[in-house]
């Protein structure tokens, strides 16, 4: 009975080791939301979203620091990433997706020669993309980050690059809250700002 | 003999329109270039890209009415977009592939309530994306486009949706005289303003 037994479990072994490939190649290991692009370190640190410049982008808001006495909290370009699948929750639902990460990617504007951060270039005086200055993400898991409004904001630094590779829930004082007082109504996320998500 | 053979030549049949679907599905029938999201008309019409808000956004430079005396040739956001595999190729080799295609949708600013086209909103005083405004796109095809330095220039419209569909060829004074003067040593791209193909 033995010897005929031993190709039959060989054969389970491979078939279970089959079947373990499978399962990892399409689960990710530490993500907490099935397809979410958050993942975080087991003390609760927010991974640096991979890929985000592939993403699909939806908005560029831009707040000189010359048009606000140089105290701009945010002196450069916006570029605001979000993954397609959740653009396209969205545009059926008006919500995102469980899971969703949205990042916001700052860049300088590029060498300024007027005082309100602007300089001339062939297509006109303006707001040019200089370089790469910091990383913004929020996720949406309204269970772990109920007390915010169902979105956790973090920061991957306000500098040039590198940027840093985890991130710890901020302050609610620092983004939370801002987004609570005026994008509530609309998933804690400026749509206003973004055309593709308002459809036009 | 005959009866025999209907068969074969049903089968025949069968596998020959297999065949040509396969191909058909592998093969864009118009497309010029293996690849590229160039689609022309049989009278030279570039079709307005498909999909190109999926692509990889590169850049947003903003030339706002305000700081060109109301008279700036594009007063909007520039929302630049290129496909994935053209940017990977660009940032090995310096140079865009046969059939790049490079989309620049305008966005206008929202609602500008001082004399420079900015706003006030929570995060202060800039400019915001306001509606979509029109579509311009450039084709690297070397021999179709030689007198342009290797590039095509097309306008879908300047103005709100919706856009032409297709778009026949500018003349050279239109666009590609200023990327000819400007920057023909980087491929006819503003690349100084994409810190994604500056790679900082």
């Amino acid at each position: 009975m033995q010897t005929k037994e031993y190709p039959i479990a060989i054969l389970t072994g491979i078939a279970l080791i089959g079947a373990s490939v499978a399962l990892f190649r399409t689960q990710p290991v530490v993500a907490q939301t099935q397809g979410s692009a958050a993942v975080f370190t087991p003390d609760g640190k927010l991974e640096l979203p991979k890929g985000f410049r592939r993403w699909v982008f939806v908005g560029a808001p831009l707040t000189p620091n010359g048009l606000n006495n140089g105290e701009a909290g945010f002196p450069e370009f916006h570029h605001v990433y979000i993954q397609a699948q959740n653009v396209d929750a969205h545009l059926k639902t008006g919500q995102f997706p469980e899971g969703t990460v949205i990042v916001k990617e700052l860049t300088r504007v590029l060498n300024p020669t007027f005082p309100d951060g602007s300089r001339n270039e062939p297509s006109g005086r303006g707001f040019f993309n200089g370089e790469f200055n910091g990383i913004d993400a929020t996720v949406k898991q309204s269970k772990r980050f109920a007390k915010t409004n169902g979105w956790g904001f973090f920061t991957f630094g306000h500098h040039p690059l590198p940027y840093e590779q985890t991130a710890a829930e901020s302050p609610a004082t620092v983004c939370a809250n801002c987004h609570m007082a005026n994008v509530a109504k609309t998933d804690m996320t400026w749509v206003q700002f973004y055309p593709l998500l308002r459809g036009k």
